[in-house]
């Protein structure tokens, strides 16, 4: 296996820019080598089959999309109510609208898992990882609800997101009053979090 | 343009079971010759272009997907509380997971919309006539909540459909006392939808 790790993040930031351009069945080596703008045959230098390519994909699309810890930790001086989940969505919706491209390539990689075993096992893996953490932040900062909370809002943040960035017409101007994707997460948040008074220590 | 309904029929089930399979870009009418079994060049007589077959394609789901109106209107029958939006969403996740392919395929065609402006264009006006149409008929039959319930709500379910069809192993079991699907549906209801009073006429 080749060692460079500049050209290896190339690549797979290759095979995302692919997956979301052209879908999963369009994900060979040769296409992404063409979208790096490298000699064909450098993929297979790389990665050792196209499972192990769709596992690097997962983990380079999770550090792209994954949150600013600085921006986490000046949020969290803020009281834990209700309005600091709303600030959490909101910054899971900026950081997925600004990588459009990766988010995209995510539901892709869904897609696919549906037909490739050992990615389907990876991904479940990695999805659910975020989705058990999100509960253990929610619960160590002493936000509002519980578990049952967050897999709710979850799951309705994961719908917004598949709607907004793949046929966003369809939200746009369905309520006359709230604006998307901002109102709506602000729509989303106030109907799933329960309105309790900030926690006090 | 040929005629034959059935055949017609045939071959759009057939671009169903391909878009599922191997993705919006194995769907070729090749593709779909093949796999209604007919000779090649079928298709050919029977959609002017690959977005005349995407817009069937949607249709046919759509009425694959459709509900029961004799189970609606039974439904219809009892208390208009939560309990009934309850059945509701478990008639649609029913729905979806016994015609999974169909929307799988669903979902393959929203990735291939942000590729093709006329499908998105098309199916943009599809998902959103069903939203409003759900918007309609929880204000017609009394339930309780308003749009932004109905909403909210819709995207929840996006979001459960998705995960379930796609990587099931992720919600399975990440809540102890919550069974996947049918009891996260139950939570879902019960966090977004009002616990009013059943309305008397």
């Amino acid at each position: 296996m080749a060692r460079n790790p500049e050209r290896r993040a190339a690549l797979v930031d290759a095979a995302v820019e692919v997956l979301a351009r052209e879908g999963a069945r369009g994900l060979t080596f040769r296409a992404v080598d063409a979208g790096a703008g490298v000699p064909v045959g450098t993929s297979s230098n790389y990665f050792t089959d196209r499972d192990d390519l769709l596992a690097q994909v997962d983990a380079r699309i999770h550090q792209r999309l994954a949150p600013d810890p600085s921006v986490i930790a000046e949020l969290l001086k803020g009281p834990k109510d209700r309005s600091l989940v709303l600030e959490f969505m909101r910054d899971v919706l900026a950081r997925a609208v600004r990588d459009r491209t990766g988010y995209l390539a995510l539901f892709e990689m869904r897609l696919e898992a549906t037909r490739r075993p050992a990615l389907r096992a990876s991904y479940t893996k990695s999805v659910r990882g975020d989705l058990v953490d999100g509960m253990d932040f929610h619960r160590t900062a002493g936000l509002p609800g519980g578990d049952e909370t967050v897999t709710v809002l979850y799951l309705a943040m994961l719908g917004l997101l598949l709607e907004h960035l793949t046929l966003p017409g369809v939200l746009d101007g369905v309520l006359p009053e709230v604006t998307v994707p901002d109102g709506l997460v602000e729509r989303i948040v106030a109907t799933i979090v329960p309105d309790s008074a900030p926690e006090k220590d």
